[in-house]
């Protein structure tokens, strides 16, 4: 089944202790679609400026993703410029320009309508909320947010995450948005908001899944812990987070039956497509992996995890 | 078979957000014997001072462990008193006393000398060698350390690691030790100073063992990683890895053959262990604990972690 994802599409400048690389292609929703273009039909909704080009537009093509949902606007792309040497967990943010970004108003093609996944990868909860309303009849919404957010921008956050099925945040943001140091605890807080399930991004540490309760405040289905890799080189991290999502999310829209079977399974290939995402700059390994190099990534995983 | 231990056994002050508490037993071999006491036969190599009194006795009486080995001495046992406030994952020392231990010459009963393994807890590595010269005929050796040995005593250190099978530590002595801020570069070049297999602990994340490579460079085993319970209250953190260590080491030794997939329950044994550990203030977990709700965790460790 089809994805429908909004986002930002981008030019990111990225420093890490492996080099440097100007303005590669990147964005939440860029990172996303290539991720999940290996299990499923994607569709973007974005705006960029004129300096995205043909080299852009064919690293989506040749994954066959749908893009007349990207709107061309006048002016620069999103520009963000970053840097990875004193932590390679955290950015340290050396510039941002929205540049179209900031007037971005998303606007859902026809053709899009009919998708039965929805992600709202992490832009403002105002947007995210709108992509939501103008898609109602989606089957499962997932969706992404950010400490800025979380912080500044609460109440419209609140809005969103009461129309998520699925939330996927990472350890900080779930201890702030939950307001608790235990994770455990902030995850109750979370998913008390609204989302059906929260999936926490521990970076190398791999991601764990809470659910929700049911109506008699039992767990609707067991927590789940999916692991990383332990990687010898982390080129560049930026995107692992969203890779993961669209591994993640794209496998359970490949599947005709969300069991509890396939969100475990989907865990695990969240985890297998940001551990690829961080192997090169940018968007470099997304766009040259293919399917045998997840599944036999994916094996290795069960290998690393699994008693017998 | 039985494991002989070496280490300190002592009273721990502890102050944590879920309260305090004054002079628990405590100590690194005191949670190591008593977790691996699920497991096997245990006996302690250690010193204590006139303060430790029948109801400490009683605590290793209660799981059959061999206190031959404990010295009695005339003056105060190893106090320290720590405070978990800012950090759960990292203590701040506030007092410790060596006491008896600061002139701690290690013993060995005849007894202990048929011991087929041998766990070198977190003491002067002078000592931890002098325990391995003087027990040569132990099939498998395993040893913990910490920063303060690695970074002003690392030529002792080093000669412990090069007769060592195991070695048990955590992330941030993992990259001290292996001058890397990269975990999978750290865990090889700790792996080239001796033992045939890391086992680094990740806290509330899990663990992680790495394994040496054979004559062609070939891993001897592939990497596997245990998960850690996300816990919702942490009440004391106190002996974790101590505890994992036990779990570990003592499942090791209850088997026949170390075959990899005994390896790899062992390092479920050791998280199961390690979560039991911190739901009490010190040692008092451990000592209500049951087989029974051990491998019921065991259990619910799989569940969380296997795909089927």
């Amino acid at each position: 089944m089809a994805i429908t994802v909004v986002g930002s599409v981008a030019f990111d400048s990225i420093e890490t202790p492996a080099g440097r690389r100007e303005r590669c292609l990147g964005g939440a929703a860029t990172y996303f679609a290539l991720a999940a273009s290996f299990f499923t039909q994607v569709r973007v909704i974005a705006v960029v400026g004129e300096d995205f080009g043909s080299a852009e537009q064919a690293a989506f093509d040749a994954r066959g993703i749908d893009t007349d949902g990207i709107e061309h606007s006048s002016g620069k792309s999103f520009f963000w410029e970053g840097s990875y040497l004193d932590n390679l967990n955290e950015a340290k943010t050396r510039t941002t320009e929205l540049n179209v970004f900031g007037a971005f108003e998303p606007k859902i093609p026809n053709t899009y309508r009919d998708s039965e996944f929805l992600f709202l990868a992490n832009i403002d909860p105002v947007l995210q909320r709108r992509v939501r309303e103008a898609m109602p009849n989606v089957k499962l919404v997932a969706g992404d947010t950010m400490n800025y957010w979380i912080n500044d921008h609460k109440p419209a956050l609140l809005q969103v995450l009461r129309g998520l099925d699925i939330l996927l945040i990472n350890d900080t943001e779930t201890r702030t948005l939950g307001d608790s140091r235990n994770l455990v605890k902030a995850a109750r807080a979370v998913l008390a908001m609204g989302p059906r399930m929260l999936v926490v991004k521990h970076g190398e540490y791999g991601a764990t899944v809470f659910h929700g309760t049911g109506p008699n405040g039992e767990a609707a289905e067991r927590t789940f812990r999916a692991p990383a890799l332990p990687l010898e080189e982390v080129v560049d991290p930026t995107g692992a987070g969203d890779s993961f999502a669209g591994g993640f999310f794209g496998y359970l829209a490949s599947e005709k039956e969300l069991t509890p079977g396939v969100f475990r399974r989907a865990m695990f290939y969240g985890s297998v497509m940001g551990s690829f995402a961080v192997e090169q700059f940018g968007t470099e390994r997304m766009q040259r992996l293919t399917r045998q190099e997840i599944d036999a990534r994916f094996a290795q995983f069960r290998e690393l995890t699994h008693l017998d």
